[in-house]
């Protein structure tokens, strides 16, 4: 194990986040919010001290870096993220307890959007600010954006692939370019501009800059922290509209972004896995809304709350517009599937998502097709093209440690005493990186609730979701750690 | 496909199964049940003429029988025998409606014990006979049963060997002896000495003939279905200790049983299925009965409703001796686990199986171990011998299938609008085979709320879990039917 090399990049990391926080600083100073401030320089200082000391004591590293020094590096990268990123909380006094801020910053970080606030609104500005940037630092990944700036060891090829194939998600990242570290670059762009446009559409509805902004991050990292109590009711249907269309376009895989930058246009209406996110989300909200038949006033709110919450949960934003836990059985079961599907590979949401969801199916039709011809030998292809054996292997391995750790936390969640529909929503919702789940934790509720333990349950289920598994599950492997 | 062979065969069945109605037939006489009487009767005389027929058309069949034939033939049998098997509880008009009294046939060959049945003891003897009986015939499965006593074309070695590994539970078919049949004969001695055993400890507790055969046959076939309202609450400790002990015996490998026959004890006690099932089952009930501290009056009571349920749940008999749907929810979200693991590979239960999590467990680590070691092969081993990549790549199948089955039916069962904790737990029941789930599904609730169309869905699920998915599925894929 390249123990220096992971010491040296997660100092950086330290770093860049300190860096991070001076915006939220800032927005402190100028609210006059006396304890955030405070509790922000102080965070800055440790972090930067803390990245420093692990910077210069990691000098002169050897090379050579492998598949698992990237997941082990990603693993740990994010769990210290986390653990520093909850300090202002917790100094400046508004979330009292350590593991209760470590919880809502694993959430924005994994882009979860789970609270354990029950007033939101009470937060100062500078820290609601820190909240939901962030989804946006977590959505594309902090170490992608590191890559993407750095110009240091870290762009040696070994590292750079595996860091950016371990924390992106999706069963295969697809180079745009030969370069990782373009690509990286790219992406971010992307990212960025797609950022703007959504805050300029917020604005334009008269959403005020600081709600545009915080909005835009939450929906761009697919995150869902909302800085209202009421998370998206209280806003005008155009702003959820727009609301609703941007959370869609985050949840698509940026790949084809580029693709139509370059002019790919052909390739990117072919592509199987976008085809089959629009027609789940369309059939679902189409579904709901009938479903829903007489709950609102107009077929266009009944339709316009519909695709909101589809959108929100397959992108699993996690924003609500209305209470969607008191909807009829159907339009939950719905949404629970949606929260498990997830968004597409190569996008900012999580979940299982549904270009997996496309290989799994495909592999069970070949698997059926294998029965009535065990002769014929037949590959698995998507979008024309044929796909690795091992990746169809990965695919179902992620799959069994997918449905393992549902069953495991599940279990463990049950400790708690709240209701089956509460512990396993609480469990997919946060392993998914949705948000809100049903009855105690649904768009209503809060994660306060939950013991300590629990707590330390989902926060670990919240990072293993997000960095898809396996970057988590090493940590935990004795192999790893052995010489 | 071999049409002519598949219809000679399922025409044998009904032979078969109208043969197996005398008994049911004969009790009714016995206790003046007019109207069950001649509800049998005229069912036995359809059957008859049904399978007759069959048989009669379908002479001088070809040769050549294949794995896929073996599957159509199983899914489409257990569909002919439950179509009929229906017949005596709609004709005697004791289920008024033949989708209910389907629902509860499947739920007995299955060996589900899912009742659509508010009032059970309402029911005439030899209806409730035929119903505790089919989980009889269900558990070993009614095709081994036929090729163990047959002596026709289905002693030509490739068709046996297709029905039995179709139609028995398990990763893999262990042949216990070179040939095919003679390992049929086997498993059958086996499950009828053990039956006999099980009536012989029952009575030796005061409890009636009738209820002792019935209750040993839902116990053999972990069944489940009960004769009386309250299912086994009842009975004297005795008789539910009796009863948790052979539920327990039923789950275990018959190959284990056979193993202990040829004096191979050492095997046995080494065989980390029944390791793991044994672990499972003594760590449940332990931290179940610590859960349930102060529920029941003495600590003996607590352990033993603990391992009742315990073991009623995990070999997916679905036996209950109090409403476990009012313990508290971490015992609730235990027995949910145990509903997904299942019993044993081999034995007449259902679920996951014990094997199967096994293999996964072990692949998934191999799989961590390999991203630390990418050079490194490495083969899974389980009882200190290799298994073979198919059986590996064919378990994670089987575990996409088994997921996407889950998350499919619960969707439908959605549309019914009973809680999510109801549509969950009524799915997974019926899938494992287990029989009560919790709240409007729950021990003391019956499935008669359910729709028309939630019943269909429901029973498609109880076959495809006691078949193991492929037989099922088989029938709906397109390539099966083409030339």
């Amino acid at each position: 194990m390249n123990y220096k090399m992971i010491g040296k990049f997660i100092g950086k990391i330290l770093l860049v986040e300190a860096v991070f926080m001076l915006p939220a600083y800032a927005i402190s100073l100028y609210y006059h919010e006396e304890a955030a401030v405070r509790a922000l320089l102080i965070t800055m200082v440790i972090t930067l001290l803390a990245g420093g000391v692990m910077v210069a004591m990691t000098r002169g590293t050897r090379k050579g870096f492998h598949a698992k020094e990237g997941l082990v590096c990603v693993g740990l990268s994010w769990i210290v993220l986390a653990l520093f990123g909850a300090l202002p909380f917790f100094f400046s006094g508004a979330i009292p307890h350590y593991v209760d801020a470590l919880f809502e910053i694993v959430s924005g970080f994994t882009t979860t959007g789970a609270s354990i606030l029950p007033e939101v609104e009470l937060m100062p500005y500078g820290l609601l600010y820190w909240r939901s940037f962030s989804h946006w630092l977590g959505g594309m990944g902090v170490l992608v954006f590191l890559l993407a700036v750095s110009s240091g060891d870290e762009r040696s090829k070994g590292f750079t692939m595996h860091i950016l194939r371990a924390e992106s998600p999706g069963p295969q990242v697809g180079k745009l370019v030969p370069r990782m570290r373009q690509t990286a670059e790219i992406l971010y762009v992307l990212y960025i501009i797609l950022t703007v446009l959504n805050v300029i559409f917020l604005l334009c509805g008269d959403m005020p800059l600081f709600d545009s902004v915080c909005t835009a991050f939450g929906t761009a990292g697919t995150g869902g922290f909302g800085i209202k109590n009421d998370s998206m009711a209280g806003y005008s249907p155009y702003l959820q509209n727009v609301c609703t269309v941007f959370m869609l376009l985050f949840g698509v895989n940026f790949t084809c972004y580029y693709m139509l930058l370059i002019q790919q246009v052909k390739s990117v209406f072919r592509d199987e896995e976008l085809r089959l996110y629009i027609g789940v989300v369309a059939g679902s909200t189409a579904l709901i809304a009938f479903n829903l038949r007489g709950y609102y006033g107009t077929l266009g709110e009944t339709v316009r709350h519909a695709a909101f919450q589809v959108a929100s949960v397959i992108t699993t934003t996690g924003f609500a517009t209305t209470d969607f836990d008191l909807w009829p059985s159907f339009s939950k079961g719905i949404l629970l599937c949606l929260m498990l599907l997830g968004a597409c590979a190569g996008s900012t949401g999580g979940g299982f998502k549904c270009g997996r969801a496309l290989l799994v199916l495909k592999g069970l039709r070949r698997s059926v097709r294998q029965i009535v011809h065990p002769g014929k030998v037949e590959v698995v292809r998507v979008n024309g093209r044929a796909v690795d054996e091992k990746v169809l292997q990965n695919t179902n391995a992620y799959l069994a440690a997918y449905a393992l750790i549902i069953v495991g936390s599940f279990f463990l969640v049950s400790l708690d005493e709240f209701s089956i529909t509460t512990n396993l929503t609480a469990v997919l919702t946060c392993f998914n990186n949705v948000g809100p789940g049903f009855e105690q934790v649904g768009p209503t509720c809060n994660f306060g609730g939950f013991s300590v333990f629990s707590k330390l349950v989902l926060i670990l289920d919240m990072l293993a979701g997000r960095l898809e598994i396996f970057p988590i599950l090493i940590l935990f492997s004795k192999t790893t750690w052995k010489k």
